[in-house]
């Protein structure tokens, strides 16, 4: 099936005042026969490369946190790997990063009718938490549900206790705001840390961690499993105070919990890097398609997923256009961007390093939700270049996918946030959900993802190779596009 | 709907030679009555008894490993529970159990790409495995997926080194072979230790233990994603062997172990007990329906599903059967065994400890593969008694589940054995898979279980409290219409 493309001409693909309306009123020949030469591509199950090379980097390095010494190991993986190339040019971008080491930590709950009666709880830290002290903090465990319950409960339930948040799992978005915000919140009531049960829709007593906005008090993320056990001992207690005479209402005790973090956190600790990897246009060289995915990872787990899947998935684009018979016009240019997890400050040294080309770049994409069966893109840009990149993905990407097209109002991507605010046509790139193949635009289309995130669960297994070539072959297929107009 | 069964006359409910013939030619009125009673109950969303009792004794002890303090507290909490029903006579019963404990154990592979290059590997020591002194096991890992690729490796590969057996998941009877022989095997050709990829379909970094044949040399379970490590990290450096011009080749290196476990194991260490609980019947009190789950559990989790399900199941049977206007004929047992998981003690205890009395049970059922949505029995009898408990299975269980009927050659479940052989009929009481709702005669209908058997996951979450209720309106059917007759 040579031709998956109607070698045929379309209209202009202006995309609006914003970023420049380029070439020629007929889409050429030569990228439809490129573009073809990709797709042949998406089903060749014995190239397993882009999962290969991110394996061995992951494997060699392991995690990739921002300003921690794996993250810079990893980069000269990359920029190794990119030399190699020599139709690529490689090169590394500083970016001042703060650090935030977790260091030792631990959770324990004392059960007296247990053996032994210290339970240990798994549990991550939240980054950027303030640490404990070298005794820990000690104190009783209040679950709260939601923020209107902690104002309810206020200062006299809640002061000198260790406040629980234990939502189940609506959505990413519904739930975040309890770790982002939760010890913000709790401290206005005199709580001496946070516990937040971990944002998930499936456990395997699974700890997940996450930034949270630093506070005067610490938090650290528990299991679904053990957020239960401390409700379910709290609601025994109480009913038990209300009716001793309840069976064993003897052996029911408050939940208490001892939390011993000895994090830490620099602000501006140290020079990273962005990573840059330019594949440059032939005859419009100085216009820019930019694709990306963030490199730093949590510190849990490799960053396979996230966002190790983005980034190499961008990778593997250009080199798959690399080795074509005939170089795009413009530039594409594929980032690896640092310190998304954390303070964004990868993307602001690009804005300001590159603040006198943001107007020739013509389009830029990121993919951080992860890399299964690819879907599309959420794109905020004018609703001419949307109908016009929709009307493409219909006719390039029915097969390996990857070519739905929707609106985003907002920035669809972290990294990708100042590029969109200033004008540059954006888009998302997002799969179909691990499990059930839903779309990505209901908070179900997202589920698989969340099993892994942030977790020590996020490893190569997360990833199929089909599956990442697929997404690698989409992502080729519009740099490509947007690049040879 | 009062009326699930067709109040009507049966033939005779006769189970063949071993099992003695019993009751008239027509099932009783009120056998029939009663069941609809149960009935009723399967679908009382606001009764979570089962569920709420299981969740506070293990809320309260923890796991319940044979041989261990944990164990004997959890009797004393049935124990304690069972005397508040005046009808119930329960009591303790002696088994001398083997004791394994585990002590402290960890496995390290040095990475020095790494840092820190100390990666730690989750890890759970097998059952019954030897310690590995305290300097613990350091050894290069030769991964060998089937017993004929170890023997074709033979002493020259193998000897010095730690086996890794990798085989992935089909079945948990495929597979279990390589945890609880994998130990024998390997030092025959002089490995120092095994290593077994957790046996499970589905993880989060998830290791499973399990029994392991005792052996010379240690045994313990890594994760899937650790095992798929080791193997790339062998594979890239045997390539790189090859090949020396391959690209970081120089950075790859053998998969090697530290192991560290400190496991030491008593023979004949404790007299812990089973627990009965009878209810006894109005007339035919001497003869026995008996319904049942192990005591024992595994040291990691809480033993919630693996077997709190399946014991409390047939307890909330009991207990449901106790609150019904009319006893029944005979008497209904429930045995919870102790040390199934281990060495058996349990049924062998009981099975002597109640010889003279065998021949009176009427029927023997124990339910120890999840308590999800009710499936049915495997059966080992006489066809005429699968034929008549197929028949009931339809009449009465076709709303709450669990009346399908298959014939079984071989005893349906571990407790069971010795009675099964001894002619009691039988039945492994077994329930359609967690995710897939695929009933359990083919592999993939228990992949569900297999998450969680063995693991820190096995939590009271596993369980929903309907489906809960369901296998014990199930169970309670079954042993009201059995001991009625």
């Amino acid at each position: 099936m040579k031709s998956y493309v109607n070698v045929c001409f379309l209209a202009i693909l202006a995309f609006g005042d914003a970023s420049p309306v380029y070439g020629g009123t007929d889409m050429k020949v030569r990228s439809a026969q490129m573009v073809n030469l990709l797709l042949d591509n998406a089903g060749n199950v014995n190239d397993t490369s882009v999962w290969d090379s991110l394996a061995e980097m992951t494997d060699l390095y392991g995690h990739r946190m921002t300003g921690h010494i794996q993250y810079d190991r990893s980069v000269s993986w990359v920029i190794g790997d990119a030399k190699r190339y020599p139709s690529f040019t490689a090169w590394e971008e500083p970016v001042t990063v703060n650090v935030w080491n977790r260091n030792t930590e631990y959770a324990q709950m004392n059960i007296p009718t247990r053996s032994p009666p210290t339970v240990d709880l798994p549990m991550l830290g939240l980054g950027q938490s303030i640490g404990t002290g070298p005794e820990g903090i000690e104190a009783d465990v209040i679950p709260v549900e939601t923020f209107e319950d902690l104002e309810a409960l206020g200062n006299s339930t809640i002061a000198g206790n260790i406040v629980l948040f234990c939502a189940d799992f609506v959505s990413y978005r519904d739930n975040a705001k309890y770790r982002f915000s939760g010890a913000s919140m709790a401290e206005k009531y005199g709580a001496v840390a946070v516990l937040v049960q971990s944002i998930t829709g499936y456990s395997l007593m699974t700890p997940h961690t996450g930034a949270m906005n630093p506070a005067s008090i610490p938090g650290a993320a528990i299991t679904i499993e053990d957020s239960k056990l401390i409700q379910r001992m709290y609601n025994r207690y109480n009913e038990a105070q209300k009716n001793p005479s309840i069976p064993n209402s003897e052996k029911f005790i408050k939940p208490r919990v001892k939390l011993v973090m000895n994090a830490e956190s620099y602000e501006n600790a140290k020079v990273s890097s962005n990573i840059i990897i330019d594949l440059k246009g032939s005859d419009k060289s100085d216009e820019i398609v930019l694709i990306s995915g963030h490199f730093d990872s949590w510190d849990v787990g490799v960053g396979a997923m996230d966002d190790g899947g983005g980034a190499f998935s961008a990778y593997g684009a250009l080199k798959m256009i690399a080795n074509l018979p005939a170089r795009p016009s413009r530039t594409i240019r594929v980032v690896m961007w640092n310190n998304e997890e954390t303070l964004g400050r990868g993307m602001y040294a690009y804005t300001e390093a590159h603040k006198d080309e943001i107007s020739k770049h013509i389009f830029a994409m990121e993919s951080d939700v992860g890399n299964f069966n690819p879907w599309g893109m959420q794109v905020m840009g004018t609703d001419d270049a949307i109908a016009k990149l929709d009307a493409l993905g219909k006719m390039f990407l029915t097969t390996v996918g990857g070519g739905n097209i929707t609106k985003s109002d907002d920035p669809p991507d972290a990294d990708i946030e100042t590029l969109c605010n200033m004008g540059v046509t954006c888009g998302g790139f997002e799969p179909l959900d691990k499990y059930t193949q839903a779309i990505p635009l209901v908070p179900a289309g997202t589920e698989g993802y969340f099993r892994f995130h942030h977790t020590q669960a996020d490893r190569m297994e997360v990833l199929d190779k089909n599956q990442l070539r697929a997404n690698s072959v989409a992502m080729a297929v519009w740099a490509y596009i947007l690049a040879d107009q």
